[in-house]
């Protein structure tokens, strides 16, 4: 039996960055760090907080206790689409750092596309000066960005600073001043107005395969970057890929950026890689920074044994 | 005789841009388009605008009664370096595309740079799936930026937008709102805090060829990025490329994105074509709108011939 306000970790993340945020993490809390070989077999029982990423799935049995999880990143799918979870509170993973981060990976995509970097970079190889045009700037083209939550409203801030135009979707509709919003009900129209669709969808049963040709075939044609360019940074198993290589091929699609696969890492195999106007970053966009992770998780603990209520906390129904 | 008043354009601009704004524009006047060769041999005097970018040396002897000329973009110094020009108000472009595209440009270098878009490219080509680490976020990072007229402080604004810590440099001191600045006596200082230097700095006797060697050896050293950083949207005049190059393949630099040369289009045999961390545009970063242009050159001799003030005008003793 563990001592009552014990934290069990087990975080699939760089190792070195685990250990070293650990150190001075949780003052006054035993700790059991699962990425340390020697807790392979401890008791878990009694252990009231887990902090997860990709957790081992018999976890939840060993620590059957538990009172409260908390997830080691934005996106929840990772514990709740992969194991029968006792119905406790899951926390999701809210902070600056990961917001602004995410934000940078997305402005700059959509900047890439809409300055042509891609095309630029390839004449550069080969030591080709010429202007590509015509060039349009930034309220020429109309970004839909594809989920509403913390990260989706700071890129559309962003976004408009930098010039674009900003519509959103969300299943549920939000307001956001400012911005035209759409609804499920309205997903036709909203992509109907999109050049660059940019995806923050967690992944649910309503977002599996989501993002498919007959998604790209409703994406408007004939903007002012030609054709429709998709930046996913959500989850993989939103998209399905060899759509997305089809609809590129096919020129239904014009250009790309993902951070996220179906399979990750993506496969050497994959035709993605070295498309043309593709840019793959390996699931980086917004990396959780484990230090404040560790704050964050504090904080709702304190709240917590304080008999406040917890922040972030999933909607079990509708799966983030 | 020219009608008194006439607009003579030498703009060397692509030309079927010129040609296309040209179509309505100026209603009411003659406009007597030199890129046509019909006007190769056209009496220019009575002429009392000229619309210019990079013009024949001899336009200024045959349209002896200008009484203002307009810059087709935002630098001057195409004119002023090149001739001795009559004592004459030279009014700059300013324009809201303009500004804006010069700041997606800007925003779009930093952001390569923060997040590592080259290595990250180079890793995509090789099928690497591996995550760059640390990757600093904005915060971390201090934009210094050189130059704070009105593409510098729009430059300022979106980058502290985006999360970067951002400073500024000026001849003399500006005021900006939440920014520190520095002016000529405070360029050491500046240049010890900035991490990434972004150059939209005008060309004049004090600023040619001052981006060499001893101003890189000033920058911040063991910042967040490692190594600092050089972007230049300004004057290719101000830069000194062989010493550019030095820096980058010493390490005294780590990255650079250059729109500008010292001789444009930039030499095929110049090294900085295939530098590893090098980002080349070919003075594209802000090309100007030629319609936008025209419909401010129309703005303007609207106030002139009103008797209000022309805007924009330049500080021939400033250069600027």
């Amino acid at each position: 039996m563990h001592h009552r306000n014990a934290v069990v970790i087990d975080l699939k993340f760089a190792r070195s960055g685990v250990v070293e945020a650990l150190k001075g993490a949780f003052p006054g809390r035993e700790v059991i760090d699962m990425g340390d070989p020697a807790n392979a077999g401890r008791d878990l029982s009694g252990v009231p907080y887990a902090v997860v990423w990709k957790p081992d799935p018999a976890l939840f049995e060993r620590a059957r206790d538990l009172k409260a999880i908390f997830s080691g990143g934005a996106g929840v799918d990772h514990i709740l689409s992969a194991y029968e979870l006792p119905d406790l509170p899951v926390v999701r993973f809210v902070d600056r750092s990961l917001t602004d981060r995410m934000s940078e990976w997305v402005v700059l995509q959509c900047l890439t596309h809409l300055r042509a970097a891609l095309p630029y970079a390839r004449q550069q190889r080969d030591r080709v000066w010429h202007e590509i045009s015509p060039q349009p700037e930034a309220r020429d083209v109309t970004v839909g960005v594809m989920g509403l939550g913390v990260l989706g409203q700071d890129a559309v801030r962003k976004l408009k600073v930098m010039g674009f135009d900003v519509i959103g979707w969300s299943r549920r509709q939000k307001q956001i001043d400012g911005v035209e919003t759409f609804d499920a009900a309205g997903l036709g129209a909203f992509l109907a107005r999109t050049d660059i669709l940019v995806g923050l969808l967690p992944l649910t049963s309503d977002t599996r395969g989501l993002y498919d040709a007959s998604l790209f075939a409703m994406l408007r044609e004939g903007g002012a970057l030609g054709k429709p360019v998709f930046i996913n940074a959500g989850r993989g198993g939103s998209q399905v890929e060899a759509d997305i290589v089809t609809a590129l091929e096919k020129g239904v699609l014009g250009a790309a950026s993902l951070d996220v696969f179906e399979k990750e890492p993506l496969s050497p195999e994959s035709p993605l890689w070295d498309l043309a106007n593709v840019v793959i970053t390996p699931h980086a966009a917004a990396a959780s920074d484990v230090g404040a992770l560790f704050r964050h998780v504090e904080r709702q603990i304190d709240r917590f044994e304080k008999g406040e209520p917890l922040e972030y906390v999933v909607d079990r129904s509708s799966g983030y």
